[in-house]
């Protein structure tokens, strides 16, 4: 089963929690137990499973990674003044796979599943779920 | 088929190998091709695939990040002091998805599965392991 | 359904296209929804999903990474003198799971598939890529 979401962004960077309208498919999927495969369509966007106990972790990971990749000083700004935006989500990456557990996405208490939108403001970032039952009578043993 | 494998872990920042675990459940679910799925639960945690022919490596990487995500510079040190656990679990990331080949883990020659513990010690990390059989008729094709 | 493809590469460090190689082999596949997982073999290889409208976006990935993982100064560079291209594919990733959509592989516009080389030149990197078919009736269900 495959359905996709899409957020609206309002600023050039941020991490936008997304942990509730993936449990909306999942919800309306009806399967119980195999895995949710999460995949952000844009090359400025990224998937990051991260704590939201407070906003603080999310301004931290924007920060850490505007230091760690600085805006400005790549070979790619000379044509879109993106070049950071690609590299950030090339390291972070589009994709996650969680496991659904009984009907829920299998993320402990303090795990979220957040876009990372490293080119914004953008009207519609796009992530694409898709869920795949395990159908294996074994499926429940050893939770 | 799904089983959960737990680690203790002894420093605030350690790879634990469990490359062993991971073929144990394997070998116990029975199912030849497909795909091994592995998620840490718990935002501090995460999965990396690395070299395990000596200890220098594993060693490497915590220094690699500490000197790239310092301690205690953090937004979220204020909450928890471990801001810096958060960001490195988020870069690393908690998943994933490696192929099953004629009943093994297709790993290469060098590379192991490792826990990353970013703030340890912890009595008990759980890792799910989420096996997704490949029922097509074609899956050996190919190899 | 599960193929390799394998890529030569030519430098120490590089970014390699490998999405038509991958298309070729969903082709061959005749399966039209689920996941397209792609795994690299090799402890210092990776898979990176990133733009490829010109050569400047893999060039930046290769100079960031090098900024941020030098070369030479690594415990496990006394035993083989390639202790970053462990770091570098640890970080990255071997791993990418992306949704197969109507018989093609899921990405944006801008989003291609890429191994990347953290130690090269080599005669045969191996990618493994494992297709499972969504068979649920709801597949096509809110693209």
């Amino acid at each position: 089963m495959r359905k996709s979401i899409t957020v609206k962004t309002s600023q050039r960077e941020e991490l936008i929690d997304i942990t509730n309208l993936v449990n909306s498919v999942v919800q309306e999927s009806g399967i119980q137990n195999g895995l949710v495969s999460l995949y952000a369509q844009g090359a400025t966007a990224a998937i990051m499973i991260q704590e939201n106990w407070d906003a603080s972790v999310r301004t931290d990971v924007i920060n850490c990674l505007q230091k760690l990749i600085p805006r400005g000083v790549w070979l790619h700004d000379r044509q879109d003044g993106n070049g950071d935006s690609h590299l950030k989500s090339g390291l972070v990456g589009p994709s996650e796979t969680i496991p659904l557990i009984d009907g829920k996405v299998g993320l402990s208490t303090w795990q979220n599943l957040f876009l990372c939108e490293f080119d914004g403001p953008r009207t519609e970032r796009k992530i694409v779920c898709t869920i795949i039952e395990d159908t294996s009578s074994s499926c429940q043993i050893g939770r």
